[in-house]
């Protein structure tokens, strides 16, 4: 997977913080997932990915990161983790998905994506197929630590 | 959503434990998930549906099954879960979703999948969008209970 798509999603990532919720997140660390390794945190919303490029983006929160995230986003502070927390989880993540969809269509590559699912449990893994390598970008904020986790195979490029 | 577009995850997914595993299971119950449910069971495998139906579809396994059923798909006895039941939960889940996609394709409406993305974890809550139900459907079968869990949001008809 070439850096470009990854940045597509750190760019998404970024302006969905900011124009959502007002954080400013700074990107952290860069790498690639291990087998079997956990979820980055608590709270993932997963979207995925089919069309010219195929896979899989997830937003992974700490409770307490999620919490203050959402709050920002709605506007209401919110005490704990609750369904309006993961329904609001679900809706960043699709708009994360929808913006990296748009510079990838710029670039001339056309997918769809599917709805969010949220999963929420300590300590879930999220496995993804052997030939898709998943890429994680951990970031920092005012309202705690998070990461985007993207996995993506990509078809040939159109002409 | 219609009762036909469940049976085409229902067919789907008898054909391909039929033809991928031998084992033949029976449909036991059908009902639409409660808000902030738990996964039905400790391993699920996901898949995005994206065009002109949206949602997803997770095939859920408590250990054991899996364990059973991946043993029959690989004709290997495995004696836990570990990364290759997995996958091959991961890749059973991508079967019944292209069938269940061949035969919405007959019926006229045109999806593409994502790749398939296994949650394993205790207790694992998985939400979805408040305005899209989530139809489960259990099954009983020699390897144990499983479930099949279809969200969908289709489109208007295509002429």
């Amino acid at each position: 997977m070439k850096a470009e798509y990854v940045n597509a999603f750190v760019e998404s990532t970024i302006n969905a913080m900011q124009t959502m919720t007002m954080i400013s997140p700074q990107r952290k660390d860069v790498k690639i997932k291990k087998e079997g390794e956990s979820a980055t945190f608590d709270i993932s919303g997963l979207i995925g990915i089919a069309g010219e490029a195929v896979g899989s983006v997830i937003l992974s929160f700490p409770e307490d990161t999620a919490v203050k995230v959402v709050s920002n986003f709605i506007g209401e502070e919110i005490p704990e983790v609750n369904r309006d927390v993961l329904d609001a989880i679900g809706e960043l993540t699709n708009i994360v998905a929808g913006g990296a969809k748009k510079i990838f269509s710029e670039q001339g590559y056309h997918f769809k994506i599917s709805i969010p699912n949220v999963v929420h449990g300590k300590d879930h893994k999220i496995n993804r197929p052997k030939d898709v390598p998943t890429i994680v970008v951990t970031f920092s904020s005012d309202a705690g630590p998070f990461a985007v986790e993207v996995s993506l195979k990509m078809g040939p490029k159109p002409a």
